[in-house]
């Protein structure tokens, strides 16, 4: 098999896993990362980087939305550029996957620290969508003796909101599990609420539809809510407005629509950083005024800039 | 079979009934009592009037929330307080179901009228839930040469926002219809909003479950957002919060939830009148400070008063 049909194969599930958070597929990423280092065995080191950008290319395309999935690819595009041997881009290339996996656990139990701050004890939490972050936090705050049980939805249509109950659930978490719209009925017995997010940006913060009437319930409600994410999901705008291209089968909705009605299935949207409490990163809380500064620490491998409009 | 057995069985469907408006369950409901005046044969008028005082409680035990069917049963039972004779007390309640059936297809020409003045030509509307109302009116619309499209979401877990899709299709109106969390994602586009409800009180108007959310987004966007009622919607404080006894089983919202998870299925909710943009009755629009008048032209039979806490 050709390696550009090896990573076609190893991609295509990322493309159809709508159930995952953005931490979670990246993991996934460096699994197969690893694998193309793996089954590429030319020596030639410019073929290798060219199909060390083909896989990052063809990650970023079937999750547009997903930020640490773009850190990620740009990380290793970026440490695959001087490497002279396609042996010694190998060694590099293996060095950066091992440190961002590392950094991505180390990310998550520091934020679990701050998140302890934030959690009353005995109270209800509102949690929503799926996020590997969110549940990683509360699982910490339990396993340290923080007692309180969590309210979340099923995120329709994907549903993981079942994988995030399921999983507080097995922690010893006790959840509360309703249908979405119920929102409004079950946020006024909660004192606080979680989300996780796909990316950050100036204009806002991009998660799973359903995210901003969370945030305008809270609002409404005085209710604290926090987004869960390390700084990794924080970039430009031109790669913020990626989720706009992430457009799913209308049939995942409803499958025998009737004739003259058009189903849209859209699974992302923007949330104005203002509209929610604060974003908790492995850095501690970040507010609005401080997005900007975080977004301006990073650099984009050519590869990955996007074309102007 | 006897009277009792045979009003159970009539009742049933309306409590299974979950896709239905009220102004449609109402009508179902002057079939019901059609049905009663007609199976009940007895010459007595005493043990008549029994009978419809116990379809009437079956009814209002069957679907708590529904204003108009309460309406119709206090009608009912007023206009069979006066009858010396079994004959003549089916006279007189055959008259006042006919009247309110009348009165329903009336309300809702009225209301038409109304709606027409604030659908903008051209423009895109978001409708929420089922409301026959809300049907009627935008066909009634569409029908005097109105041109719009429609945005709808599906109203899990009952999914009555197909119907209200299939029908506004099958009256050659365009749909655009999604899942209920990306109602902050159309309704940017959208000019105006609508929805029904199934009551209204001084407290707020009480509709399913994700008006709510609705509400907050419309105002948040500037979007004018208003309820579709008749004033026979309009009751009393203690019979408007009756939608809290209102809960289905979880299982229909999650079938085989895992151990440590609750399913919680509560279907209506309260929207402060303030929230939205007015009520449109047959009488005109009505604002939070007119709710109260409306209430007091009404009086309650006794055997559908509710017992104090």
């Amino acid at each position: 098999m050709k390696i550009r049909n090896q990573i076609a194969a190893l991609v295509r599930p990322i493309e159809e896993d709508l159930l995952s958070g953005a931490a979670e597929i990246s993991l996934r990423a460096i699994t197969i990362f690893q694998a193309v280092l793996n089954l590429d065995t030319t020596t030639e080191v410019n073929l290798l980087r060219a199909t060390l950008i083909e896989t990052a290319q063809a990650l970023l395309s079937a999750q547009p939305a997903m930020a640490p999935l773009f850190q990620l690819c740009n990380q290793v595009l970026s440490s695959a550029e001087k490497a002279k041997s396609a042996d010694t881009l190998r060694i590099d290339c293996l060095k950066t996957l091992t440190a961002y996996e590392k950094k991505l656990c180390d990310d998550v139990a520091k934020i679990a620290e701050h998140v302890l701050d934030v959690i009353p004890p005995g109270e209800l939490i509102f949690a929503y969508s799926f996020s590997s972050t969110v549940v990683s936090c509360l699982l910490s705050a339990r396993a340290r003796g923080r007692y309180f049980r969590v309210v979340c939805t099923e995120s329709m249509p994907s549903m993981e909101g079942r994988k995030l109950a399921s999983q507080l659930a097995q922690g010893k978490i006790e959840v509360i599990y309703t249908y979405d719209t119920a929102m409004g009925l079950v946020l006024p017995n909660c004192s606080v609420a979680f989300m996780g997010c796909d990316c950050v940006g100036a204009p806002g913060l991009v998660n799973k539809a359903g995210s901003l009437l969370l945030a305008l319930a809270c609002k409404d409600m005085g209710i604290p809510l926090y987004c869960l994410a390390s700084t990794d999901k924080f970039v430009s705008e031109d790669r913020l407005f990626q989720f706009e291209n992430h457009e799913r089968p209308g049939s995942e909705v409803w499958r025998d629509a009737p004739e003259g009605v058009r189903v849209l299935n859209r699974q992302f949207e923007l949330i104005p950083v203002n509209y929610i409490s604060g974003i908790i990163t492995e850095k501690g809380m970040i507010h609005e005024n401080q997005v900007e500064e975080q977004i301006a620490l990073s650099r984009v491998h050519e590869a990955l800039a996007l074309s102007s409009v």
